[in-house]
């Protein structure tokens, strides 16, 4: 439980630099750049809740969200070109925050008593929504409709979880079994 | 009733195709077209239940939609060029699927007590919404915004709707009159 | 409390009128234009009404806003050109409209027992939503987050709103005050 909760916590940390690194690279200044790290971080999970009708959105009752993706702007901002050196540290970390999102959102489905079908929607919708929205705002055409990569990493994660909880794998463990995939 | 509905889902295949086609021409991967598809096809309705706060979401609740949705994707790309011959059968199609969902969302506003201009609205909202995103998605300027054909489907399906209920018409006979509108 | 309606009333007319002119600079129709004028006037309180859970959403509860948004289609287009000679009065009522509306959002998200800091975050959204959607619709890069003004005058808003309620200023002048600024 807390794993995932901290999990949960770095993946939006690492979808808000991706939005506030695209950003940047448009002509948008510091305050755009850090709404539009905003929505990638909370896009996917506030649309989830949206759907499962879930209240109070994620975000909106934990100020932990509010100031992980606070803290992503100095930190990309201070660290500037040095994440270039790291981009293949980054997109690993995208790929696993979108794992990592697509089961949170799955298991909060499942919890609302969705099918297994529906519940991985709502987990790809977790995990991708934030980023469509970022490429939109920053009128690139979105990254996720172009790098298969990305969609099988949000499928895997899916299908893994899935058959884990039919095999009844110890719960914990087939979180980490699914973001290790 | 049943009839509406087969024509609900018939609307949201012919909808799930225009996306799918209109993704297809961009440089977009098999999975983006699909995610446009179904964006297309549920993003009008999911936009109106949820400023309705009408839930479970229609397409959540019922497994034919995404069913119809999931089947448009490998009819689109098997059709292939062969759609382009039928670009005026779609063209009519899609005017059909507008005045239909048009009236299917103005319906469902009606019985959730909301008088005739804002049910109007509800059911445009539910027409138009999909063709947008699916426009932004692949970055073109929104169809409806040019095409005033579209708008007038659209507003002529819902006042002849209006006018069939204020004389009382048989409700189905009333659905397919606006509709040959 | 009427004051406050009557200026709501008033931002939602201007911004009605920034999203009709920036459309009808790009190809739309007069159809489009309108849908857009009205997504600018409506969408940062639709936004704030979904997150908190607010239903009816304001617009949908008071044809007011509907008729101040359609008032505002004839008005731009009569007007034409003539509203460049008062582009810094349109700019300054932007700039209020935008005050004004994080300071509704905020006092909603009070009322619903959020907490100062995401209360602002519901005032920002309110204020801002309406104009990005413009821009994405009119495939512009949002100007908020390139015209530093924009924000400024949200955050400003925010702050002496908030500073207002500590000092306990009757609520009428801490409105009038923070709009001033």
């Amino acid at each position: 439980m807390d794993v995932i909760y901290l999990l949960d916590l770095f993946g939006t940390f690492v979808f808000a630099i991706s939005g506030i690194r695209m950003a940047s690279r448009t002509d948008m200044d510091i305050f755009g750049a850090s709404v539009v790290g905003f929505v990638t971080a909370i896009g996917g999970g506030t649309v989830r809740d949206l759907l499962l009708d879930s209240h109070p959105i994620t975000w909106m009752a934990d100020m932990n969200y509010p100031i992980v993706i606070l803290a992503a702007v100095p930190f990309t901002f201070l660290m500037g070109k040095k994440l270039n050196n790291y981009s293949k540290t980054l997109f690993l970390f995208d790929t696993i925050g979108i794992a990592l999102f697509t089961i949170i959102g799955m298991e909060k489905a499942l919890s609302f008593g969705l099918n297994p079908f529906m519940a991985g929607m709502m987990g790809m919708i977790s995990a991708v929504v934030g980023g469509i929205t970022r490429d939109v705002l920053c009128r690139e055409v979105p990254l996720i409709f172009r790098k298969e990569i990305y969609a099988t990493a949000c499928l895997a994660g899916a299908v893994v979880f899935y058959l884990g909880i039919e095999i009844d794998l110890p719960d914990n463990l087939n979180y980490l079994l699914t973001t290790g995939v």
